[in-house]
């Protein structure tokens, strides 16, 4: 397989280019029933469109989104839910000089010497916004989730560049730019991001993302852990090099009576691990990172080789992010609802039957 | 499926307990014709075993491996090789008392409330122990890799706890019980695991694992990219808690101008991407690291509930490693050459014919 | 996964019902570099296009497909291949009366009973339209595998009712509207529906198709067999109920001296395998037959009962296929392409590296 | 995938040749909390055993399976369950004289084209001797289904070359060597299979099963349907040609006013379909034929090419089958109890909320 589908039995294939003439998805597995329209998907694609704020692309799509598919009187059926947002505003002259080299810390080369040659246009497959698609699948989890489990995801952005932004208060990140959930720093955040476009610099970023409801019992014991499969779905994320599930990388520097989350009847008393313990949900809260790298599309020149293999400069002009970890809120929100989607459904598949004595403890 | 094989090409499943009577793995999709035996597949297993010094579980497992299938006359068939591992040393007796109440910060509650029931002994599937048929798949890969492709990797503890260690000398980690690279610090190391085995405690580690010799193009652009099958290997290794490819947590402080590596007909200025582009092996090196959290079976007591939902108390006095990211090493360097076989086998599939203009860049 | 996608290498995804807005594929691991236009698919469409003749439903549908991604100036880029047909002349008024009651034959009560409701227009997910798709990406295979191997796979009707058929000029069979390879036999055939109309009855038929040039190693050993999957992608194909390899149900009446077909250095000495040796290709021609049951919908009226499970009386006169097996054939050919290209992908992820000291016998 | 797997949620992955050490299974998704032992399992191996009749192959193997994993306290665990069966009887020096020449009709030459070499004791993975594992597997399925649903399924051999055989009694079919389900044919089939090692010759077979209580609604819409699966599994046995749902090849010659099956509200009015609608079960019996070519290993010499292709003759006089199709029938029963499982806990995954307002008919 190629690897254009996440999923085992809520599985998303997607398809599309920066500027070929449409972006979509097939959501395969979907349960029968779900009442579902286009502008349920709408609202979850607004957040992630470029062109909204100046610290974001300008690009300018409208991204409506159609289905194809799968939904007969505005329930779904449980046949497969084509997805399709077509390309408006897609430039290909911004291209044209990128043709022939490579753009450092792009897929450009290494998509060069995989298949042989490119679509070069806004980096084809590999550009962020093929995400539409992703987005518009994860909206179908998030409203099944909701309706039938009450679970509910949310992201925000935890660190630009040197600033860390507290989570104190996560209902506001989607009505700033950057979608931050510390409004006390929004003043000091559009001071930085101000300075970095004069620099002509990106900057990199940490999103987190806590789903909230997730029942106990779900991923698998071994290599489809919950944890894992976040993993796997996050690294996915254009930009992303780092994922950490719960303390994250911190917990190298703790100690064993610091780290356990201790259960009481109550609950746990704490939740360094993020919501999993052996790869499988506990019932807590799930606590995800995503570390992403800046841009490297910037106006500051920067060397390369083109096509041939020869040196050559380079420089972005066209329409880019400043820093691409503010639009991957929406994105890693998608993710996680896709994953646990999926896990959901995988789980009853084998567990249906499976009652425990123990009480399910609350957090 | 229930998660407990990983790959689509070069298949690993894996089946096996702590105390069961055995531990096994069949490896689907090796290309025919490798030489092969169980020596070979032994001296992975080596550096895995506990009970090898007195910084490690005290349980004593030959871990001698049997080839069942898939090898005739020497070499590699092409058909399914059967592994087998036998249990020696598991003491039953040791686990009676967590039978009832589950152990903060393992997967006793999770599987509980998974399943409805648990194979307590030591932790069933979940526990450390049945990796060592992922190690054993990975030998395989190891070999075939080095042969066809002159690719290797190799890992080393990057920190313990406070104490961050640098991989001046790869090659000096698997000679001693720390698999630290950087040979000065042992004695500090030894004095500090010492102190913590008084405390009754345990620490975190980090481990950081580099391939070389990765061919451009390897993975996927979407979702099944290099990095992303990567981090869901490491993250369903136990006790997995982040998950880094190149620079890692560090990139969201990171500008444009410091992270993106430019390219030189002499090759890459330098690594911060870890070896992949959009997802897709650069030809560079390929540099993961995975943050282990503490173990939490430490014999400092601690809080939890039992099967009924009551508080209940537990200390673990049976055998266990007061730093299990020390015995991760060669698990992270199977899970990296799993991950590339795979991926070298997929990419054949589909580009075998694609040729590049391109000059493959020398690192 | 809820089923809509074949293959492991070669994917495709499909996605749309009889009556909505689009039917679509996504077609996931085409090598790169095959030079692919819409007229290229257009050209596989026409055959299996209802309307074209008084013999089949007179659903007068275009079947124009657009190719939304994975093509780049002309050729085929590596990423996933978007494909879409738009359906144009969908009545729903047709079905109004099938609404509450299920059509005895069809898919109707099935998909009640696994979904709760269903999408009861022209059988919704069920009705052969939707191998439109299957089709189109067929097309894609059957470039690739002729331009790359010299591989080439024809169909034609080898029985209808009671009147077994020839394969004496294949290449005559998509001139006709019945498939039909012995030209001498159409008169007969002409006149046999015509009576069939008459009757206001339908007939089943048996499609046979035959892949020349495949190249000996194609399949797996155990499961994933080339005449399994073959069986798998035929046995998916609306109304077909036997999958015949070679020699077919003859076999269970057959002598070994009389079935095993020897060897010899010139070439094997017959073909009653059909093409496959333990499941794996042998470089003869594959060859498969498919027997199609006949329409259930007819004019002639029958029982059945209504969505409260009370009895009723049920006729159908909208636009359907007398002998739906006439328009198998393009399909049978697509799927035998489709699993012919999956596996060649395969084999060559695994076995690129092999070779064999045995010459390749010539048929 | 190298195809050594079967299912999807409930998944069966296997190992072993001919004359290797060992072969084994791996069930992945079993549900948790099933009773299950070693002689649940051996009561399903008896049947296919060899040298029991002078009918079969005169192997002599006890065919004892172990469970190594998965099973704790006589429950399954829902981990992953390994199943072994040690190979007792292999005799090697039977096959020198075939391991530099090929035997027509079997894999030898497409195993050696393929993979460039062979294990060539007793065919090696293609050896029907490896179905051991297959039909252990299936005796968990068999378990579950009919303590959950009531399910069962049940085989018989319908046919042995000229003889036609009822299934009249089917439960007497398992305890005569010929799996014959009219008992009154048995002394004919002495006689001719008598003859038939007179002439040194064998005969093909087909074989019937039908699996009662299936639920409707099991299977998936457009490629994974129930029959679709049905069809891949069946196929996948050594020595199939063909697979028939219901009335198989007959439907070519049946008008839809002789095919449908009508409903009323009493249940169907007949089963010509075999228990699938649209590839989805409707609560009928599902019926299968399965036909299997002659043994190809038969002393009658006969021509074929050596590894350098030179013309050559062989003779087959090791131990063999004359009618390979007897033993298929516990073969056919546990394919058909896997794809069945695979499919109740895939339709779990997704549909367990879906509510039909359709009472389900009475057959």
């Amino acid at each position: 397989m190629s690897g254009n589908t996440i999923g085992r039995s809520f599985c998303v294939t997607t398809f599309g280019e920066s500027h070929g003439p449409a972006i979509g998805a097939v959501v395969d597995g979907c349960p029968p029933g779900l009442a579902l329209s286009e502008d349920d998907i709408q609202a979850d694609l607004e957040p992630r469109r470029a062109g909204q704020s100046k610290h974001t692309s300008q690009r300018q799509e409208p991204d409506r989104v159609r289905i194809l598919s799968g939904v007969f009187e505005g329930r779904t059926t449980g046949t497969p839910i084509g997805l399709l947002v077509e390309n408006v505003d897609a430039r290909e002259r911004d291209y044209e000089k990128i043709k022939d080299r490579f753009r450092p810390g792009h897929a450009d080369y290494a998509y060069q010497q995989k298949y042989g040659f490119r679509d070069h246009r806004g980096g084809g497959r590999a550009s962020a916004r093929v995400t539409v698609a992703t987005v518009a699948a994860g909206a179908i989890a998030r409203k099944w989730l909701r309706e039938r489990l009450g679970l509910e995801a949310e992201g925000y952005v935890s660190q630009i560049g040197p600033h860390r932004l507290a989570g104190t208060d996560p209902a506001s990140a989607r009505s700033n730019p950057f979608f931050c959930a510390e409004p006390a720093k929004l003043p000091l955040l559009e001071e930085y991001l101000k300075q970095l476009r004069r620099d002509g610099d990106s900057i990199g970023a940490r999103v987190t993302a806590v789903a909230r409801g997730v029942p106990p019992g779900l991923g698998e014991p071994m290599f489809d852990r919950l944890d894992a499969d976040i993993a796997y779905a996050m690294m996915g994320i254009n930009a992303a090099k780092a994922v950490e599930i719960g303390d994250g990388v911190a917990v190298a520097g703790q100690r064993g009576t610091e780290h356990r989350d201790e259960l009481t009847p109550a609950g746990f008393a704490s939740n360094h691990a993020g919501g999993t313990l052996g790869g499988i949900s506990s019932g807590q809260d799930v606590i995800v990172h995503v570390s992403f790298k800046p841009a490297s599309s910037i106006p500051v020149p920067g060397r390369t080789i083109d096509v041939a293999g020869d040196a050559a400069e380079i420089a972005t002009t066209g329409r880019h992010d400043p820093c691409v970890g503010l639009r991957a809120v929406p994105i890693v929100e998608a993710m996680l609802l896709l994953v646990i989607m999926d896990h959901v459904l995988r789980h009853r598949a084998q567990c249906a039957d499976a009652t425990s004595p123990t009480p399910v403890i609350t957090r």
